[in-house]
């Protein structure tokens, strides 16, 4: 019946190209979809399965019931939902952020595996981050592997990507200050104030962060390691420097 | 030539039982093989493929060359190292421990998730926590996904496996406050007192700790979530808890 449709819902799901041409995503699960809808991105779509799924809410768009074997075939991480849609996202821009007096803002720049992102913006959910800004992406943000393992924090965290020198200029703008996640000529993160408003800002996996960054730091900070590896994910190193952040403005310290 | 070799190795990365009953696990990596050898496992054999790897140390073991095609369909996580090695682990047990004074132990809880557990080990190296027991495990503690995860930190960081009930007796006969992470009846993480001998307890991913630790606990212990979705994956909050104990434990504070 409507198999084209389906081949260009797999497509879009496979295909970071036809998904920026189009300006359409897909987005799987009732959770996600909700948090999708209700940040004010536009459902063009919604596929699903009656067999897995019960009541299915209006969505104010059009609604294809897919048999079983076919929601298999486009689900991108199984069977357990049976809804998927087709979304036309309204990306923030650095312009949009509404920001509170002092901020706490999480910076990734250039970051490559879609689940750390996803597992960072998991994070900024939960600390919370006024907002997490991604710089030189090198996926776009709606990648199905970001959605899925942000368990949908993509839509709830104000998320913006731009480039490096955007940022830099927006943050010194709007009086944020710079902390720098390196090992080089770095201090311990919590030998540093994070009650004013902050940007931590970390780099890829494999190369750490660019000069323009470095440059641009009030401070660099880092996350002492004394064991016998080298290295701690990136996505949990974010998640120890927000928390960081939250309970010094919680202001409540023992030690 | 060593066809029934390496059908063997093949299974005992895929079965459990199997490494249970032959007392041999399958350990892949160079980095790996190392710290493992450091932690006195013992080498049954190694493989290498000559292509993919330059010199091998000599690992006082037989060392057997396999072709790439070989090494490909025995090798985990694809064909980036070259080395791959039959281990006979001497698993440690709770009266091999040998904590300091004021001991930071991670405890956790039948984890669901082989790949939880080696990214909490990847923290534990790091912070680093004296040692992580394992409670009730539903998986082998050398699950080659649980050694991957960890990029050997299971060797680098003292790892036990028990029953809860040996593991609460163990704690409290070593004067080790137990904090269980848990939102009932809970405080946050960064007003409880982690400078004296802690165990910071986690329970499973889905059902959370058992009553047993409950009622074990000096004191229950909460992550703050203050955002739209309901879950920190339990490698990040291990991972905040067990850095919240170092920056005590340092006397640095701000805020």
């Amino acid at each position: 019946m409507h198999n084209d449709r389906i081949k260009r819902l797999v497509a879009l799901q496979q295909k970071s190209q036809l998904r920026r041409d189009s300006g359409i995503v897909v987005v799987e699960g009732r959770r996600e979809l909700k948090h999708c809808i209700a940040a004010g991105h536009e459902v063009v779509a919604v596929y699903h399965c009656p067999d897995l799924t019960g009541d299915v809410p209006g969505y104010g768009s059009p609604c294809y019931e897919v048999t079983r074997e076919v929601y298999e075939k486009i689900a991108y991480r199984g069977s357990t939902e049976g809804i998927i849609a087709e979304v036309h996202p309204h990306p923030l821009t650095l312009t949009d952020l509404q920001l509170p007096r002092y901020p706490l803002v999480m910076v990734l720049e250039a970051v490559e595996k879609p689940g750390n992102l996803g597992a960072v913006l998991r994070s900024a959910d939960a600390a919370p981050a006024d907002a997490v800004i991604v710089c030189d992406p090198l996926t776009d943000l709606y990648n199905p592997n970001i959605i899925r393992s942000s368990i949908g924090a993509i839509f709830t965290v104000p998320t913006v990507c731009c480039t490096s020198a955007e940022c830099i200029q927006y943050l010194k703008t709007h009086d944020i200050q710079v902390l720098t996640a390196q090992l080089q000529d770095s201090h311990p993160y919590y030998a540093t104030d994070m009650r004013r408003g902050t940007a931590i800002v970390m780099g890829t996996e494999s190369t750490g962060l660019t000069q323009a960054w470095r440059d641009a730091a009030d401070a660099h900070i880092r996350i002492p390691m004394r064991g016998l590896l080298d290295s701690l994910n990136v996505s949990v190193s974010a998640a120890i420097l927000l928390f960081e952040a939250v309970r010094q403005r919680e202001n409540c310290a023992v030690g």
